[in-house]
């Protein structure tokens, strides 16, 4: 059977491993894997959403309110943003996705940095776009405006803060960059970990509602599975003109988000506590990875998110490295698809941290 | 700013109302209102399900296991077929999604009954391609056999049994109907309804196996929103030769399923005993609104699924009588935007039903 031709050219995206993995294969018990490899939460949900859940599961057989009403209440409230300028979808990922469908096509390109989050190229390729990559690595703004100039892409990402690499754009050169771009161009600005570059330093915020109000082109997607807690769970957002929000509606399909999910993300939104605990526990941890970087000469990126990229030099091989951890329990994530000879690390609980140190340095003395 | 064009053509799917819609607007408690609209089980999840959802809810925040591989084991095991024939989406409409995805596009011709599932219509304009309907309301394959030569599509929907008219196809006509197929050209069947079916009718059971170990160009599609009772957890999954299934996992996006979601399903598919005992309450339920249509002379298609469909002459009308039973707490499916003077109404439990019959009798009696 013959296919759309886009599908000759993706890749199936590479998922960070599962604990059910290195329970299945390396017998190891499943309490006793730590996995830092896809950036949850170390401190779980908040328990208001997971009681939440636990009350949802009577509810499992009765597909959820479609209209979102309730979490949309929520988010408009957080942002200070009315209703109609809210999209709800299965993770921000699925934001992206819409965006991509709705506005690209064969004949567009799709501008973005050299290494970033992998599924804005898996979502481009779907529609057979044409993917322009900045030349540095980590986002230049400068870099990107000269290569909008040159080729006029239907959409731009800015990933703010940048996963995997982890660096973080200003909120005011974002501003400034934005002026200079056209408004039928759609600038998608994934804000992931938002949360986490906003309790490290104030400049690196952005304001969804500052953005919208002075750019008509612009879309802002959030998610819950991050700082809320409940990557398990399904829960992103846009923020963007009506304009934008009913043309993406268009291709959200009815009951994109789990009954239970919809319940947690109600309730997570509400504990401000819990938030401010997980900023806490990563702005005391995340200083403990620098130093250990620094002490065995590993380049890394200043992070202003959830986990750190360590870079290393032969004879350091970031496969093995990765192949060494997961059959101790350990899942880090391995960015050898992106290039790269690094890993990427979630920062964990202090009891998770220090056993991915003990493990690395045992390794390492080894070596 | 512009957009694909193929948007414009595009109406938002009309979702069944939620009940959290009815107490919102007429302040009508929870409890009190009765949702007859979407086709949920009336008798809920499996209690196992519902004990998986609840011991998962403590790791709202990991992310699923991707390889989905233990639910795959489960369905593999039910269907007797092998795991790599298997793909999972978020309900059987995102499989209908990748399909439509990785086949069609604007040059493409899609083959659908006259009325069946909405969604078909909408996943085939999202790709600008053209819609071919046969001239009946219902499946009639010799129909489907001449467009089918007339047209030559890339893709063929039958929806067995069809929702929202509750007609079922037979196994062996289908068969026979399959052979006149070019190998290029997929078929989708949507079994969202099959286990109704065959609970009914022997005859009328679909056996994914045979089917996709006869045609390399079918996809089965069935799902855990119907008869498993998980309506509000999204989980379906689509059964195809290999070469279908890998270009579909091209497309689908990491972490389509919540990590809850996963753990109801696995739970569900082992509670045989929940199934039969919805598949007794539904056939014992269903005569009772046969009855009730030939006591009020409306037309119905005998039904092979858990809902029924009225068909209604002037002065009744179907807007008038949905927006009635609503006001009073009942909530059926009006399919105005099927282009039908006609309801659909879930078979509820007993109670639910009765209900139904009371205000129905009560606003009869009126006009």
């Amino acid at each position: 059977m013959t296919f759309n031709t886009a599908l000759d050219s993706i890749k199936t995206y590479e998922a960070g491993l599962p604990i059910e993995l290195v329970v299945r294969e390396y017998g190891i018990k499943e309490n006793e894997v730590v996995k830092l490899a896809s950036n949850e939460n170390p401190l779980g949900a908040s328990k208001n959403a997971i009681n939440a859940i636990i009350q949802a599961a009577q509810n499992a057989h009765l597909y959820p309110d479609d209209s979102m009403y309730a979490l949309k209440e929520g988010l408009a409230k957080h942002f200070n943003i009315p209703n109609n300028t809210l999209i709800i979808g299965a993770g921000s990922d699925q934001i992206i996705e819409f965006c991509i469908h709705a506005k690209a096509n064969h004949t567009s390109k799709i501008l973005m940095a050299k290494t970033t989050f992998a599924m804005y190229e898996i979502y481009a390729k779907a529609v057979g776009a044409e993917i322009i990559r900045t030349p540095s690595h980590t986002h230049n703004l400068q870099e990107f405006l000269e290569c909008y100039k040159i080729h006029k892409p239907a959409v731009i990402f800015l990933c703010i803060p940048n996963n995997p690499l982890g660096e973080c754009l200003g909120s005011k050169e974002v501003f400034d960059f934005l002026k200079h771009i056209d408004s039928n161009c759609l600038v998608i600005i994934d804000g992931a970990y938002q949360e986490y570059a906003k309790a490290k330093d104030s400049n690196k915020a952005l304001d969804p509602k500052a953005l919208i109000d002075t750019f008509s082109n612009v879309i802002y997607t959030g998610t819950f599975s991050k700082a809320y807690g409940l990557g398990g769970m399904r829960i992103g957002y846009g923020i963007a003109n009506v304009e934008i929000i009913q043309a993406l509606s268009k291709l959200r399909p009815p009951f994109n988000i789990t009954t239970p999910s919809l319940a947690a993300a109600i309730a997570a939104l509400k504990d401000e506590e819990h938030i401010q605990k997980s900023m806490q526990n990563n702005l005391e941890q995340m200083p403990l990875f620098e130093d250990f970087a620094k002490q065995n000469s590993f380049n890394f990126t200043p992070s202003y998110t959830n986990f750190i990229t360590y870079y290393f030099e032969t004879p350091l091989d970031s496969k093995e490295i990765s192949e060494h951890l997961f059959k101790k329990g350990m899942i880090v994530r391995n960015l050898t698809s992106y290039g790269l000879n690094a890993i990427r690390i979630t920062i964990g609980t202090p009891k998770q941290n220090e056993k991915f140190f003990t493990l690395f340095n045992t390794y390492l003395k080894k070596k």
